[in-house]
């Protein structure tokens, strides 16, 4: 295994260097200190080859998809991202692969100022788990249990990009036009997370979630936590210009945009008084934000509208296994 | 994956509760708060099937040694356990095997007053990542680079113990003593984490690692990282009565004392006039303490030595592999 902790030279160097690291990559653990003040939040992802990215896909794709899954948590929280802990589980040594995957995380610290303080470098069949630490002021957590009714829904970006463009891969979609496709694909490579549009929820936002198994399923969480329903407005999803050129039939367009996962944007709610303040907060970063829906006293229902008319997915159309 | 995800609520319940963890498993992320003076130490270690631990190891043995792993890293920081993220990648649902094995985490996180913060369940070879985060006061970090000339090395508990536990599986050697073979069986199995040495070290030794990959390379990165040399005395190495009556050959009870890994024991290095305080204090803990030599000031050198006498091991001797 000594040529595994070779490995671990890729990822000592390059990285973004914060002052609150008092100890990185190197010793038994690493040591660091949180601001007083602030909270310490924590997640952890995992992404398997061949479960979470399709075999063959780039080093800097996955290691792309492994950070942005996790700060997008974060985001979620309302957190800042920190520090990153790192487990590549690799079956064979491929140099150029690591210094591709690697390079990728260190570029990424650097955008998003975290630094990578640790991990583990082991033989074993493509995987990698990530836990990232962040910091929120205390008690200025958001969870997925505040929301109440007649608090606002929005949601940032657009929705289902990730979905076409992993069905693009995998040869169920045809998408002629060049760069749409290229767009399309690129969402679900390299999903952004929202990471300045979470912390610009705090104290504002009395739910949010990110959208990763798909809008239908996650906002489930929401008000299941909540313990309120939800109206939504199908026909007000943020549908980008490649998906909606391109996947003509609209009941498969809103599906791809209420049910495929993998977008990474966040869903929250804000209550009346608050919505123009984040609209406008929001816009000021040039988030894109819009208002899908409103939260319900109807606990554990979500009313699917289009045009005003109530709604039903079929249950077999794309993504809808994911949703029960 | 949804199954995967109900196997979550194994982990949910049934764990120690720290007042400091304001919200635990559930939402996008948890959130924790540091206590004032105290830096964060966060260690990961990954286990994979086949490689960290036999094909059909017992469930309770794979999560009592994915905890102590860890908890063996923030014990050679001097830090105290607080929050553990568990990333569990199985290839299919065994119920059995999940309820068994979180009921381990569990019963440890009683034991060493953690809890489980969060965490991710997905499909994929069987493999383990733990992340575990601990406190430490300021400036009370234990760090492998604080080694000096004429410190003395100290190391706890027994060595070699799970080596020859793990030959024992592997038929690579028969302890006919069923005592004796269950007793180092039991220390590959479930080794002990050093977590009461652990901090008991801070601000007395100058220096801290866990022998996990063998006595002599992980003394390699003391000397190392602290730019000296050692001596060690082979004869001085603590080998339980179960090593010694059964491995009858001087030479291969010392390779495996001094080269195989997996024991989980503290290697420290003390200045003199600390050396009868930590032996006392550790004493009265009733953990097990040996002087087994001295640095030096041959930087890089390590100087073994049987009955005064120098000594090398054949390259070729069982552990000797890990050894560069």
């Amino acid at each position: 295994m000594k040529e595994f902790d070779l490995i671990g030279n890729y990822f000592a160097k390059g990285g973004y260097v914060r002052k609150d690291v008092l100890l990185g990559i190197g010793d038994d653990a690493a040591v660091t200190k949180v601001p007083t003040g602030q909270c310490v939040v924590t997640t952890t992802d995992t992404l398997v080859e061949g479960v979470h990215f399709l075999a063959d896909t780039a080093p800097e794709a996955i290691a792309h998809k492994a950070i942005a899954v996790n700060l997008s948590d974060l985001a979620a929280m309302g957190a800042e991202p920190a520090w990153i802990s790192l487990s590549l589980s690799l079956p064979s040594i491929d140099e150029s692969w690591v210094k591709a995957f690697s390079e990728k995380i260190h570029s990424l610290s650097h955008y998003f100022s975290f630094q990578l303080i640790g991990g583990d470098t082991v033989q074993g069949p493509l995987s990698i788990t990530i836990t990232a630490q962040g910091f929120i002021p205390d008690d200025n957590q958001i969870t997925r249990s505040g929301a109440e009714p007649s608090d606002w829904l929005l949601v940032t970006g657009c929705l289902g990009d990730a979905g076409v463009g992993l069905d693009i891969l995998t040869d169920k979609v045809i998408v002629s036009n060049a760069e749409h496709a290229s767009y399309l694909k690129n969402r679900h490579w390299f999903p952004t997370p929202r990471v300045l549009a979470g912390t610009t929820l705090r104290r504002v936002a009395t739910s949010c979630i990110d959208v990763s198994d798909g809008l239908i399923q996650d906002l489930h969480q929401v008000i299941s936590r909540s313990e309120v329903g939800a109206i939504v407005h199908l026909d007000k999803l943020p549908i980008s210009e490649a998906l909606g050129k391109n996947i003509e039939n609209l009941t498969d367009a809103l599906t791809y945009a209420a049910t495929a996962g993998d977008d990474y944007e966040l869903l929250f709610t804000v209550p009346e008084e608050q919505r123009v303040y984040i609209e406008t907060a929001l816009a000021s970063y040039n988030i894109p934000v819009t208002c899908i829906g409103q939260i319900t006293g109807a606990a554990g229902k979500i009313d699917l509208r289009l045009d005003e008319q109530p709604f039903e997915f079929e249950s077999k159309k794309i993504g809808f296994e994911h949703f029960s």
